[in-house]
């Protein structure tokens, strides 16, 4: 691990001021609404305005757990090839391995719906902290909790009533300090344009992941779709395939998905103890179920492409995530910084007189410890990657939620919430039985480990039955496979579900009470206090360092700025950008080193100078995938794909002399559909005045 | 996890105090040199005495990883099933799956050898710590560790010469506060006599591993032979296949492996967040690949029914151990008990003038992070389980260290340890090529994800190959699955090796300088001065607790008494014993909690009262599997194979109002001979007057 000589040579310089005492250079996810401009300007020597942040806003597109931007009038949308690889897989077929060979079109009529898919662009933030806070007020554990979900559902439901172009959501921001309204132009409508064949994308494998130099065609087209045809999108980016300069300034848009930077030393410790090892240990062991899987046929090669790719990654970030809090120096420096904004609330004294908040955060770590299986095993990690296991959870949640009032809901399941839901469960997708067999028996296995053969939850799962024959046996029967039975379901509401004969129906109407209880056990115990103190703590920060801090990602929009820079890996001098010459001096002709089957072939039509990807100081982390990376002009030069491995401590807090993010420029993505792949047409449009 | 709501319930009530004060009741796993045995008869109200002592010692066996002890004259030895699984399983066969049929004899011409095990009695201990010592003397570093591993061989040969009868082994103890030589009768000749059917031993799998009430008939019984016939033992124990009793006193002979009870805080915390993270990821992924390979087929399953069982098993134990690491009032404990000792010391100005240990090892942790991944994946875990590759290896080494000096060899090739690598090599056995396979390149692929790619010693590892490519050739190609090809190496020495077109053997010759590199870093960085340091550490505990501490396992024969006692888990009494009504209540009918087949045709023939497995208070650790039970006459009484949850964190400490040592009764054993296997025979030279 690369990352880790990193750290420990950095020592004691550990720019983590973030977590107390404002951002430094370059650092910051930043809300549209509070950008730092003047900021910006001064170290980059730009000229962001509101005009510019304004543009840029329109052009960013929010996807299911990535970012991609606009760019063309018609619709056309860049992303990662890795945002659409699920996408891509659910065509995917025993007679054609659709990831591996790519998606390509020759016009519009062979784009495809993506199921469960929508984009969304912000147009407004409105503040609507007192309304949350009001609500809450007074309350603690899993009233506090309800309170507060209620009266965002209500919000939400009030932004943007039953308009179907609209989704309203309140974003929690600085753990709980402000709540903002996020009110977004929805496409419901969104169909893959281009993915290329896997191997261009994916060259260098999991070795190669969180690296640099990195060889990676990481990028994809979908297209926003209204009333059947094409959107109308004037608002997007202009699409810019120059080379990208070493040094030059740049900005990347995107959603970031979720940081700790400003969770306190007790709660680092927790997920450096108890967090990461159980999820470590888990995908591994899925890691390695899959592997072995994927071995077994070219088809079950097929049908994981999609699967152990993910979970490799998450894998890896999760390691690197420990790697970092496991650096003597990195906690040090965080030990240093809570310490230093600890006695400057002590020493201001209406500060001082709102408790210890710190203190209260810590004697919570205990039951964090406890509860924590449960909650993973029978509610977060719940079918643990099974689409029919989703399926039918949403199904029974959705009956029974429905017949609540709007406030008594949880909160997925509010009315403005629901439409995505609905969306999620009742678009057609191809379903791998096998597949599925194996993650609903990992998932079962992994429960009655985590809480014991003998404990009551556990019991009530399984019964006299394994695992492995309860999967197979669920799977076999069930019908929830087909979506005109998935949206009979869903009309026909609690009735229809409680005569459901369906195994994973029942499955679920026996066992989620059990997961409701670890839920509100966790809310009551661990969420609604944290939640409280926290709360606290940001209005000490905003008190303490004012408008320099910024909050920690939350999956919606944000705005990092940075330049195009290379970085020292000990002894070593990472250049800032690779070139088409650097992919086949890489290649070996072993996988994963192998060339995809147009690189080999078409090598000779390729420029060798061309600049592939790109490292820069912006400060971003998973959630940024496909984000535009976009130059002082607010054009798109590239898109964002990765960071390298001292950027997966960035979770935890910025380093601007090595984390770097990783972008595959738009010049090689443009280069690709003309030589590699023949899109001449989505090239002209892309290039259209 | 029940282990995890018992410690943090236990909170700072912890007996932690063999850290630094000496050991509380019924903790510790002392030397029969240093047996506490007025304390034992004032606890327990027994009559241990130095014939009974010696009585014991001479009856406890040290098998290959496990105990076992000697319970006929006429060479039986008993021990656990898990511990001869191993050798069973290179008797399985396509057409015979040995494990899990059973290994059962009519006499002793059925009898077989197992490849590579001994069995050794420890005769004698002689202190030889100043020769260690004066020999290291002002050395540091890997010069140290050089000067005293020489003399260690050398004192290893003086002490047995070239006797086949004996081995010689230096134990260095209290962390190398002294050094011990232990003398031992060895049997090189050791055979297979019976094991029970696989389910019979696993039911329950691994959810009730480190679990209790507990159904596993894990014991077995090898022989040992002399001259090609059953070694004359009449300093056996007395077997006595009576019901133990809730309460009664019970003694434990046996080789606990390791524990590191005398680490400091700063050693604890790199375990808790490097070393056994890496395990517990590492192993995560192989489980999961040996669990997918398994399902693949009948023969796949036989394959691994060792191998899959062991991972599993030193997962579970990885995975408690790291939780004790992750409890906040664990290592406060720890802490507590690591100022109080620093603080006695601070007031002994003799001992306060040998300077700082506890910060002298505390500034080694971040070497330790670095280094580790190079010495774990290139040194100690080398091959990961391939048998093919530790042939390799061994031959290369042995061949290079042959050509040395006795004092230069590492110390594993030096002329008193040669012996047991030359059986280990040369000893036939079978070989499972796709399973070869399966580990080669799972290591060589983590290898690779811990080093990176662009590492020197991995590209020099990997060339242009995939690690899958590497291994799937290597295996098909290497000759060493031949014992004949094997000894021919042996015997041609280093120009043999060097002419060898072997693909392992080129392998291991191209990759083994790397390897050396690897450890020397080690060796000069982490363990030599560790050791240096621990050394005074061990010096000042001497002085301030005198022989109230017992020094943390090292896998040579201990004592530990107790208790047969159960514990309260949670708001739940466990009771003390199990019997054999309780397994067909907890059986389901579905894997792993179904019936072997004879327990499940034979139930009529079995009493249900008969006690099947026992916990006790007995303070033990992995190693002690198979470690006789013995009660206060010197009688055996059971088998120890297992710890509850808890116990794991024995390696840490010992909590004795949880901890629990898990053993099946010399009742259930016998009753099963008898009952279920028709092994009248065994009963009759059992209880052989």
């Amino acid at each position: 691990m690369r990352t880790l000589k990193s750290w420990l040579a950095a020592g004691a310089a550990f720019a983590l001021s973030a977590v107390a005492s404002g951002a430094s250079a370059e650092e910051g996810m930043w809300t549209f609404d509070a950008a730092p401009v003047a900021q910006i300007n001064a170290e980059l020597d730009t000229h962001v305005d509101q005009a510019w942040l304004d543009k840029v806003r329109l052009g960013a597109v929010r996807i299911s757990g990535c970012s991609a931007s606009l760019v063309s009038s018609e619709g056309l949308v860049l992303t990662n090839q890795h945002c659409v690889r699920s996408c891509a897989q659910t065509f995917s077929t025993p007679e054609r391995d659709v990831v591996r060979e790519g998606f390509f079109t020759t016009g519009r009529e062979d784009e495809r719906v993506c199921a469960g898919q929508t984009a969304e662009i912000l147009l407004e933030i409105v503040d609507v902290t007192p309304r949350v806070s009001g609500a809450a007020a007074g309350k603690t554990g899993q009233a506090f909790v309800k309170a507060r979900d209620a009266e965002i559902g209500l919000i939400e439901k009030e932004g943007c009533g039953t308009d179907a172009k609209l989704r309203c959501q309140v974003i929690s921001l600085h753990r709980g300090g402000q709540y903002k309204l996020y009110k977004y132009r929805k496409y419901a409508d969104v169909r893959l344009v281009y993915a290329p064949e896997a191997q261009a994308v994916v060259f260098g494998g999991d070795p190669d992941n969180f690296n640099f130099p990195r060889y990676a065609l990481d990028a994809a087209f979908l297209r926003v779709y209204e009333d059947g045809k094409p959107a109308k999108t004037p608002n997007h980016l202009k699409w810019n395939p120059r080379a990208p300069k070493p040094g030059e300034p740049t900005f990347v848009a995107g959603n970031p998905g979720s940081t700790s930077r400003l969770k306190t030393v007790a709660q680092l410790d927790a997920e450096r103890d108890w967090m990461l090892p159980a999820t470590i240990k888990r995908l591994s062991e899925l890691r390695g179920r899959l592997i072995r899987y994927a071995e077994e046929s070219d088809d079950h090669r097929r049908q994981t492409r999609d699967a152990l790719r993910g979970v490799e990654n998450n894998l890896k970030r999760a390691y690197g995530m420990h790697q970092a809090l496991a650096t003597t120096s990195f906690m040090d420096a965080k030990r240093t910084e809570e310490a230093k904004f600890r006695a400057q609330v002590a020493a201001d004294p209406a500060l001082a007189a709102t408790g210890d908040p710190w203190g209260e955060i810590a004697a919570l770590q205990d039951d964090v410890a406890v509860l924590l299986p449960r909650y993973e095993q029978l509610e977060t990690q719940a079918g643990q990657g099974s689409a029919l296991y989703g399926y039918a959870r949403t199904l029974v949640r959705a009956a029974q939620e429905k017949t609540k009032p709007n406030g008594e809901r949880l909160l997925d399941y509010t009315e403005a919430r629901l439409p995505l839901a609905e969306k999620r469960t009742l678009d057609p997708r191809r379903i791998e039985p096998e597949l599925e067999t194996l993650y609903l028996a990992f998932w079962l296995n992994k429960t009655r480990e985590a809480l014991g053969t003998d404990a009551p939850s556990v019991q009530t799962m399984l019964g006299k039955e394994s695992p492995e024959a309860m999967a197979a046996r669920m799977v076999a029967a069930t019908k929830l496979g087909d979506p005109a039975v998935r949206a009979a379901l869903w009309a026909g509401g609690l009735d229809a579900i409680t005569a459901s004969d369906d195994p994973l129906i029942q499955f679920v109407l026996k066992t989620d009470a059990d997961a409701r209880a670890a839920r509100a056990a966790w809310e009551e115990r661990v969420e609604g206090p944290t939640d409280r103190a926290a709360e606290r703590l940001a209005l000490a920060r905003f008190k303490v360092y004012g408008d320099r801090v910024y909050p920690d990602a939350t999956g919606s929009l944000r705005l990092s700025y940075g330049r195009i820079a290379g970085w020292k890996d000990g002894d070593r001098e990472v250049a800032p950008t690779t070139n088409v010459a650097g992919l086949y001096e890489r290649a070996t002709g072993a996988a994963p080193f192998d060339l995809s089957a147009k690189f080999a072939e078409r090598k000779a039509q390729l420029d060798p100078a061309t600049i592939f990807t790109v490292a820069t100081t912006n400060d971003i982390i998973g959630g940024n995938s496909g984000s535009p990376l976009i130059d002082a002009k607010g054009e798109v030069i590239g898109a964002v794909f990765d960071g390298n491995l001292p950027s997966l401590g960035g979770a935890y807090g910025y380093d601007g002399t090595t984390n770097r993010t990783v972008a595959v420029s738009a010049a090689m993505v443009q280069q690709a559909l003309l030589k590699l792949y023949g899109q001449d047409h989505l090239v002209k449009e892309l290039n259209a005045k």
